[in-house]
């Protein structure tokens, strides 16, 4: 771990244990296996931990680039704690590691969005980096013979677990035929019912699905061309633009003021830049 | 309509009442909008209607070409019944209509498979034709602009009606994020329940939806360059070759035996040959 600075980020400070407790876990797991492949963090002060002027909002950010010669581009972690004027709280946390294009293998995403003790968003995908339909034979490799959606399936076994669609249909085009996209609603059994579930199922499953991108996705042996690094190039870029154009540049400002939002986005706009 | 030797095939004569109503009205429409167009079928008589050896299984299928100056490649319906070993028996009816390389336009497909009078599975779907992740445009256009997802939205407010995932990975990877793809199960309301839902819902969303792909992708001016015509080639091949090999190719020999499905197939291959 890049230990000076982190500790505010692996803190997460404002969930229940067994949220914080796979948030940790996730984000140890990842960086241990590509620990001689992390660069210590360089970002600034005012951007691993900032919130919005009036300090209903704040956030802490977590980004780890690789050395050249990795299939790793990046890893970003970060969680969003908002007061919201009903008088709850909202909460994001997600961790998410994008490769380079010196493989076309998937990349990894994880979110948990939480708006209420009973309700629960989970967004966890190994999302294509090719057009799984020109390309069927990446559609078997990565998704069918690593059986990823069997982990979907077992979730969907719980009957508080609903499909989610997001409103954005970029963000729907982007997820694989096997992404975790699901609401969790727990009204009957309450607070300790989502606990629950987060300790016994999303925390096992979670688990489980990183470990197959570790093990075949990261670190898959994949030949990639000219032409197809080319084209990876300007998939990632596409993705990496509309990301931020959809989600982040969309609620950071809203969240947190145009000021700081502007700041963070800045640096993340480095990261996202592919090269 | 091609009348003479239609009949058959707009009989729908093994489903109810509504779900043929609304067949030959979806057939009707789009075959009316497209009158100028179309040519008389020139299927043979076996494959026009073929059966199993046992007769336990029958189907009709329907397809007719267009003309060379027209977008559209060709239109196909068909139904297929059979007897189930248990007493009951499965129904599946169907229409498509996919473009040629001279547009980028969605195809139509429509679909419903009734396995038992409570059970009904919906596939309704504007597949595009194009990466919409690469082409982030192209999901504005047709499937943002035209509102799609309200159709989608309006029938999951129904407790009935759950999300189905297709057991093919390629399957979900072809469907657009507005397709409509899902499960409809009336255990408690019974098969009355069911066909008032098709009645009431699916007949004016399948309508609407059929609507939005008359007026803005079969008849959407569209310019396609030579470079673009030749990926439009290659993956509306990869498309119906997928189809025929995971769906069709799998389930007629089952159904009718080696010889009947063969016979069927070849003919279907010969429409599915893209130019």
């Amino acid at each position: 771990m890049d230990s000076n600075n982190n500790n505010k980020f692996m803190e997460f400070p404002f969930v229940s244990s067994p949220h914080k407790s796979l948030m940790v876990d996730l984000v140890s797991t990842l960086e241990n296996r590509f620990h001689s492949h992390l660069l210590p963090s360089t970002l600034p002060n005012d951007v691993r931990h900032y919130q919005s002027q009036t300090g209903s909002a704040q956030a802490s950010l977590h980004i780890r680039a690789a050395h050249p010669h990795s299939p790793i581009d990046f890893v970003l972690g970060s969680w969003v704690h908002s007061e919201l004027p009903t008088g709850g709280s909202f909460d994001i946390t997600s961790l998410s590691a994008y490769l380079n294009t010196s493989t076309d293998a998937p990349n990894f995403v994880f979110e948990i969005i939480r708006s209420s003790p009973t309700n629960l968003i989970l967004i966890l995908d190994l999302p294509p980096r090719k057009d799984p339909v020109l390309w069927p034979n990446y559609l078997q490799t990565f998704y069918d013979d690593t059986h990823l959606d069997a982990h979907r399936q077992a979730l969907h076994t719980l009957p508080e677990v609903q499909p989610y669609f997001s409103s954005s249909l970029f963000i729907r085009a982007v997820s694989s035929p096997t992404g975790i996209l699901v609401r969790i609603q727990t009204e009957n059994g309450g607070q300790e019912r989502m606990e629950e579930i987060l300790a016994k199922h999303l925390d096992p499953v979670s688990k489980q699905v990183l470990e197959i991108w570790l093990d075949k996705c990261a670190s898959a042996n994949r030949e990639v061309g000219d032409e197809e690094r080319e084209y990876l190039k300007k998939r990632d870029g596409v993705i990496r633009n509309k990301t931020i154009e959809v989600d982040l540049g969309s609620s950071f400002p809203r969240l947190f003021g145009p000021e700081v939002a502007n700041r963070v986005l800045d640096v993340i706009k480095d990261y996202f830049t592919v090269s």
